[in-house]
C-alpha cells in the first residue's frame, strides 16, 4: 500500500507521551502524523461510563507536586475532586487484618519503627540515584543486583514492616517486590521525591480524581488532530534512511522526518525495525517487562463501608484483591469501590474470566467491608494484560541488572528516532506526569534536530 | 498470498529443537512444514569456513552426558574431538592474573576452600529444585528474589572466588551475574547434574568440539525435508482456531494442525498471535532476555601458547574479552584462539564495529599470551546481539522472579501451540543437548494430540 501520509514527524502511541509530544510540535509550527493501535487516545488512562458517571479503569490520580499535569488539567478546564481518605483503612498483616488511620498502618511499635527506619534509609538511597541517570549512583550495581524483595527480606525483620512495603511496592508496579530492581525502585522514588509522596493520598500521588476521567486529557490533547490521528493502525514495522523515517500499518504507510516512539519498552521490542534497533537499545527493551494488573470496580447504591468509620481502603498481600479505595463522590452519588488485582494475584487471576474474577473480588470485598459489598449493583473491570497493545500495567519494571548494562539506552535517539512515554521520564516516572514530560523532552530533541 | 502450504505440523524454528520435532513426527508419518527467518539452518549454532577448516562461531562443544546430542552425531557418523585443556589457564582476579591448571584457579588457600564450599552449597541447592518445575522448589521464591550477583555478594567473601564464580556465571550465561535469577541458576546447574559438569572441559560441557563443526548436526537433521523446509521466511503472524494454526510470513501462509516455536522466548513475544498469547505466557516472554555475546576468532600459524605451557584458556572479569579457548587441532594445523566477549564487555563493544572490535580482542591476546597473539594471520567474528534472529546469545535468562511468578507458562502449550526451544529442556537447558531433548518432547506432544 502507498504513503499515506507526509510529515515532519510521526508519533507512534496516542498516549499522553505521544500527544504531548504532537501537541509541543504542532505549536512550533511542524506538521505532526500520530499514529495509534487502538481505536481510542489515551493508553493507559481509560476512562469508561459506568453507575451513571465514568470511571477510569487505567490511570486514576493526580497528586500536589505532578505540576505537569496538573497544568494540563487547569489549562483544559478539567477539575479535580480530592480522594477521600476518612476513616479507618484495613491491610493484611500476615493472616490478620488490621484496621488503621492515615498512611501507616497500626503495627505494633516495633514494625512500626522499623517500618519508619526503612522508609527513611530508602529515601536517603533514593537520592543518591540520579533521575536521568540511575546507573550512574555511587552504588548502582550493587543496588541493581539486590531486587526489593531481596533487599527487604535481609533487611526488614518485622512481618508487618515487610508487608507494608510489599503491599506498596505491588501498588506502585502492579509486580511482585521480587520483580523489581532495587535500583529500579530507588530511582523512581527518585523521580517521585520520595516514598512517601508515592504512597501517600492526601499530599501523594494518590490525593486526587481528574473528574470526569484520566482519558479527558488525551482526548483534549487530541482534538484539532483531525485525520493527523490514525486510530486502528498497529505498528507492524518501522524504517529509517537518509531520507526519513517510514512506519508501515496494514492500512498504509506514514512517513516523516523524523520518529517519536511513545509506547512502554516491551512493546517497543515488538516492531519490526529496519535497521535493527542498536543491541544495546534491544537488550533493554528484553528487560524492562511490564507489570500485571486487573481493575474491577463495584457500584453500591451508597457508600455504605463509610456509615462503620471506614475509608474503603484496603491493602492485601494475598488475592485475589491487593488493593481497594472508595473512588465514590465525597458527598452524594453511589458507592464505588475500585479494586486492584496485583502482580500474582493478577496473574492468578486472568485466564479465569470476567465472571469468576467479579464473583472473587466481590467475596473479598465482603470479608473486608462486610455483607453489603457482597451485592454490587455493577461491576465493570478491565485485565490490562489481555489488553494486546498493554500486556500489562501500570508500568514497565527494569528487572534486575537491566539499568546497569543497559540504561543508557533509556532515552538515548536512534537516528532519526526519539523515545517517548513514561518509562523515560525523570520526574513522576510512571505516572500521567512523566508521560507528558516525555513527550515535551523528546519533542525538544526533534525540535533541535529538524 | 495464499496457502503455500499443507501440513499436519508446521514447526517454527530450523535450529536443533525444530528440525529435531521434525524429524520425530515424519518418522511417525506425520507431514511436517518447517519455517525459518534465517537463511540457513542450525540457528544458534553456525559453522563457518576459516583458516583452511571450519569454525563454530555459535554452539561447539558436547560433554559425556550431553547423551542426546552425542547419539545423534554418531548416528550421523558426526565424529567429535577432544577439547585441548593441557598447560596452564589464566584468570584475571582482581587487577592480576593469575596462572592454573585444570578447572580451578590458583587462588590463595582461603579463596580456594571458599570457592569449593560455595560451589557444594551450590550443588547441594540446586538438588532442590526440580528440573520439570524450579518454581516448585521449597524455596523458590526467597532464591527467585535473589540474583546470582546478589547471592555471591551475600555469601562469599573472597575476591578469588567471587571473581571466579563470576568468570563461570559470564561464561554460561553470556550474562553478568547481576542479571540472572539465583533459582535460574540453580536450576540450570540442575539440569547439567552440577556446576562442575556445566564448567569443566574433562567430564563436564565443554570436553569435545563436534569435527566440521555443530551445524552439520542441524544442517544432516535437514535432509530430505527439500521444500517441506522454507528458508528465509521471517514468521510475522501466527493464527489458530478450531479448524488449525496458519503461520504467516511475507512470502505466503502455511496451514497446520498443530504448530511447534522453536524459537527462544524473548523472540516468541515478537510474533503477532492471533488470538493473542496467554497473558501469563505473554508475561513470562518479557521476562526472559537473552545474553550478550561475540565470538572472535584469530588464526595463527601455530599455536604458540603451547610452547609457552599455556593451555590457551584464560578468564578474565573485565573486557573486552571475557573467555578464551584454544580451539585448534590437538596436533598440528594452525593455532586457532576463540575469545568470546560476554555481558558487559559485550554490550560495549557491540555498537563500535568488526574492525575495532578484532582490533580489541587482538590487544588483549598479547597480554594474555605475549607479542605473537598480536599478529594473527586471520580473524573471523560474529556479534549475536546484532544478529536480528537471535538479539543475543547463547541462551534465554531468567530474570529475578520470572520463574516464580510466570513458570508455569514455560513448556505448557496454548491450544494447538507447542513450545520447544533449548530454554523449555530439562536436561542441559541451554545446550545443544537440551534443544534436542525439547524438540523429542513437543514432537510426542503433537503426535499424542493429534
Amino acid at each position: 500500500m502507498g504513503a499515506h501520509s507526509q510529515s515532519d514527524v510521526v508519533v507512534v502511541g496516542a498516549g499522553l507521551a505521544g500527544l504531548m509530544a504532537a501537541r509541543v510540535l504542532r505549536r512550533a509550527g511542524r506538521s505532526v502524523q500520530v499514529v495509534e493501535a487502538r481505536d481510542r487516545v489515551g493508553g493507559r488512562t481509560f476512562t469508561r461510563p459506568f453507575a451513571g458517571d465514568v470511571v477510569d479503569v487505567g490511570g486514576t490520580w493526580v497528586g500536589p507536586t505532578q505540576t505537569r499535569v496538573l497544568a494540563l488539567a487547569q489549562e483544559l478546564g478539567i477539575a479535580t475532586d480530592p480522594q477521600r481518605a476518612e476513616g479507618k483503612s484495613l491491610m493484611q498483616v500476615g493472616e490478620r487484618m488490621r484496621a488503621y488511620r492515615g498512611t501507616i498502618p497500626a503495627l505494633n511499635v516495633i514494625a512500626l519503627i522499623e517500618l519508619q527506619r526503612a522508609i527513611g534509609r530508602i529515601d536517603r538511597m533514593a537520592r543518591q540515584v540520579p533521575a536521568h541517570s540511575p546507573q550512574s549512583a555511587p552504588r548502582a550495581r550493587a543496588w541493581d543486583s539486590l531486587t526489593v524483595g531481596a533487599y527487604v527480606d535481609a533487611e526488614v525483620r518485622t512481618r508487618g514492616a515487610r508487608d507494608t512495603i510489599a503491599g506498596a511496592v505491588r501498588a506502585i508496579f502492579s509486580s511482585e517486590p521480587r520483580e523489581v530492581s532495587l535500583l529500579y525502585f530507588l530511582w523512581y522514588v527518585r523521580c517521585a521525591g520520595g516514598i512517601m509522596p508515592l504512597c501517600e493520598v492526601e499530599g501523594g500521588a494518590q490525593e486526587r480524581r481528574l473528574r470526569g476521567g484520566a482519558q479527558q486529557l488525551s482526548e483534549r490533547l487530541a482534538e484539532g488532530l483531525d485525520e493527523r490521528l490514525a486510530l486502528g493502525r498497529p505498528v507492524r514495522a518501522i524504517s529509517q534512511d537518509d531520507a526519513g523515517v517510514r512506519v508501515h500499518t496494514e492500512a498504509g504507510t506514514f512517513e516523516g522526518r523524523r520518529l517519536i516512539v511513545a509506547v512502554p519498552p516491551h512493546l517497543c521490542a515488538r516492531i519490526d525495525w529496519q535497521p535493527a534497533m542498536p543491541a544495546v537499545r534491544d537488550q533493554l527493551c528484553q528487560r524492562m517487562p511490564i507489570g500485571a494488573s486487573i481493575k474491577v470496580i463495584t457500584a453500591y447504591q451508597r457508600p455504605f463501608w463509610r456509615d462503620a468509620g471506614y475509608s474503603g481502603e484496603a491493602v492485601c498481600n494475598r488475592g485475589p484483591v491487593s488493593l481497594v479505595f472508595d473512588v465514590g463522590r465525597a458527598e452524594g452519588g453511589p458507592g464505588l469501590l475500585m479494586s486492584f488485582m496485583l502482580g500474582d494475584a493478577a496473574r492468578a487471576m486472568t485466564d479465569r474470566g470476567p465472571a469468576a474474577r467479579e464473583a472473587a473480588v466481590v467475596r473479598a470485598l465482603e470479608g473486608l467491608f462486610g455483607p453489603p459489598a457482597g451485592a454490587p449493583e455493577a461491576v465493570i473491570e478491565h485485565d490490562w494484560m489481555a489488553d494486546p497493545w498493554a500486556r500489562g500495567c501500570s508500568v514497565g519494571i527494569g528487572t534486575a541488572g537491566a539499568l546497569t548494562t543497559c540504561g543508557d539506552a533509556v532515552r538515548a535517539p536512534v537516528g532519526r528516532i526519539h523515545f517517548a512515554g513514561t518509562e523515560t521520564a525523570t520526574r513522576w516516572a510512571g505516572f500521567m506526569d512523566g508521560a507528558l514530560e516525555s513527550g515535551e523532552r523528546a519533542a525538544q530533541e526533534v525540535l533541535d534536530a529538524l
